[in-house]
């Protein structure tokens, strides 16, 4: 092979961090030219800002402003590289990690390769589902949304126009509930406007959750508000209810009932994005246990923070929830503590402030909980849409995001209806191909 | 199958357009509720600014600010129809289309397929060449571009990082100047910062053109100033000399050079994009031989607008150049013809009103000729920006896209450079798969 991974070498202590999520980000910045040499791995030459993959899949925003270029980030950080590559694996005896474009040894390891799609372990039952958790995947389901309206609109048979104008989604967190919501805004005020030929009481969106509430991290008041707010979008909401299977053709729940629906969405939960090399007694519930210090059990200088990364403490003995948030603060302190390290400072522990949290349900409507107060309606949802746009990396994404955001609420429009790429169901390939960085 | 292109029967005449390009919607505009039903094809759902292609592919403006859905644009059509689908071939005969969703009569049809890239019968040669068409090539060659500079940091073969690091142009046209000077900004402002471990002074663009002129279409001098401008970003202009084969590692001109290249742009010329069915007698290079009513010759109710059509007339004995401007005349013109034809009245024949031309090549820099005045530099780059964004269709797009300017001008920065589906060489497959629609 012509490829190396290729960094020089530095007298400077060398910081390797797999993964340029939040966690990922907040660290090197905090690590910026204060005298570590520092390697940031990632399999995207981007940054996903997640929490708005959904607005992407409903048409709402373009996929390029929710993603920061990674180089562009962090172009004035002196000693630091960036390279493009999947981590085959951990060695930690050797202070070495194998990856697609060779080896590399470093002297502090941080893990912060976030989660992916989480199918409890029924894959083989879920393969036609759409994940979303990567803006590729948001592609695809976009595509496919319109897609189906396109064949809708074309088609003799009855029942195949009903499964194509059926949307089911698994999950009833905040990624589950906008989808639901925002799937609702697009029958209520743009497709009728595309397909007139189409009679859009037919189309029907469900949202199914397992647990006998909607948004179990937040409040009895949120979930109830969110339930009552999806009806108002003509979200079809079944608590209590799980789904057993999905051929690409119908979805099947535990109830009996068959839901006709050629499009599964795939809410339902995330898991460690686990790379392989740690011993097994380290990994609990598919992430890496950590200590206060994000130092992962047992090693001296490899640590996890973020989606990864599980401390169990006694307010959260189930580890913390898997949100932005945790990572970013988790990332700005093992940053301070690294530095400590440095100057044999005793290290800080990690204590989670909980800033609050919301969700969206569609225009003019959106819960929040605070740690002192929860509202919900008109104002939550501006307060939603501050936060969310003071978050999303860089100037110009914020400009183009704000744009499109003022443009949807005055025209009541999506206006990227685009199939860029139609979506061709592929057994299985396509997958590894996403996978497979530039070398 | 169960699909059917399935429009409703109307004692109106039906006016089929295929294609949504520049021509095809003006003259859907022009028709817009005048008392014909219309049927618009296109296998794509939207309408693509061809003028920006190169600034997708070169990470200045997202793809979706460039893209017009087209059921958007007409919704407020009555007795309008939109189906992306593809058509098959064309039986006049018959006054039918058969398309990949079916059969459909037409009273009227209007053929305005547009353009596709000219190999000049050479594809073999150059089936590794990345065109410059369509939306979806422009995001691959901005992924080629991007995975180009993430292999070069990587590689230890001196060879392999030269041949990354050179772009090599065909075509001295507005597209091959453009794309050349996005380069040569990309190579001055923008990657550096990004890559800095490479040595910059090696990245080479090449812009080939057989001519021994660029901008052949426009006047001596803005062929000139656009040489002296590309010479300033840094491009290395080849007039006189031919391109003979691509292999995907190396360019070979005809002049005995061989330069070591994994990208070649193809920008060299389009021709007709033909459909089947009419008969060899009315097609001449690649279009469609139309009277000065835009109808093809030998029917009466058969027309042909835009890229697809040649109207051979004195001072353009070869056809008018194929751009938006002549689509867009012929569109507004043919909309009125079918007007009059509906009233028995003379039909009025149609005489291009050149309104000029031009070309940007980079910051501050383009080339404009008018009728009685041409200009270059800073103030025909104005020009330039303010035609383009008037005429990008749709208010959110201009939005976007202004935006993006302001961002790109002010800080010298492309603010889309990311890696969203990385460019895998595909044997052919892949093509035909972007080409199948919905159904």
């Amino acid at each position: 092979m012509n490829y190396s991974i290729h960094i020089p070498s530095s007298t400077k202590k060398r910081v390797v961090i797999i993964g340029g999520g939040f966690g990922g980000i907040r660290l090197a910045k905090g690590l910026k030219n204060k005298g570590f040499q520092v390697v940031m791995l990632d399999r995207h030459n981007y940054h996903t800002f997640q929490p708005l993959l959904y607005q992407v899949a409903t048409a709402g925003l373009e996929p390029d402003s929710i993603a920061g270029p990674l180089r562009k980030l962090l172009k004035h950080y002196k000693d630091f590289y960036f390279r493009m590559a999947l981590v085959n694996r951990i060695v930690p005896e050797e202070n070495m990690i194998d990856t697609t474009i060779g080896q590399l040894k470093y002297d502090y390891l941080v893990i912060a390769a976030g989660s992916k799609t989480n199918y409890f372990g029924q894959e083989k039952n879920f393969e036609k589902a759409f994940p979303l958790k990567q803006i590729p995947q948001a592609l695809d389901l976009r595509s496919q949304i319109l897609q189906n309206f396109e064949k809708a609109i074309m088609t003799h048979d009855k029942e195949e126009r009903q499964s194509l104008m059926n949307f089911v989604i698994v999950g009833g967190g905040p990624t589950g509930v906008e989808v639901a919501g925002a799937l609702g805004e697009l029958k209520m005020h743009v497709l009728p406007n595309d397909y007139k030929e189409l009679d859009f009481e037919k189309m029907s969106i469900y949202l199914i959750e397992a647990m006998p509430r909607l948004l179990n991290g937040m409040s009895d008041s949120a979930g109830e508000k969110s339930y009552d707010f999806l009806k108002r979008f003509n979200v079809t909401t079944k608590l209590g209810t799980m789904v057993k299977a999905f051929d690409g053709k119908s979805v099947q729940l535990d109830d009996g009932m068959v839901i006709p629906s050629q499009t599964l969405i795939w809410a339902a939960g995330v898991t460690g994005n686990l790379i392989d090399g740690l011993p097994d007694k380290v990994i609990a519930n598919g992430r890496i246990m950590v200590d206060e210090f994000s130092k992962v059990n047992g090693y001296d200088n490899v640590f996890a923070i973020g989606d990864i990364a599980m401390q169990q403490t006694e307010s959260y003995p189930k580890g913390h929830p898997m949100l932005a948030q945790v990572a970013m603060q988790q990332g700005s302190l093992l940053a301070k503590n690294l530095l400590r390290i440095n100057k044999d400072k005793a290290l800080i522990p990690f204590n989670y402030s909980d800033k609050g949290s919301m969700a969206t349900i569609g225009r003019n409507k959106a819960v929040v909980d605070l740690k002192s107060v929860k509202f919900s309606g008109l104002f939550a949802w501006f307060v939603w849409m501050f936060i969310h746009l003071i978050s999303i990396i860089g100037f110009r994404n914020k400009l183009v995001v704000f744009s499109n955001w003022l443009w949807n609420y005055f025209t009541y429009d999506r206006g990227t209806r685009l199939i860029i790429r139609p979506f061709v169901r592929k057994p299985k390939k396509k997958k590894q191909e996403e996978k497979v960085p530039v070398a």
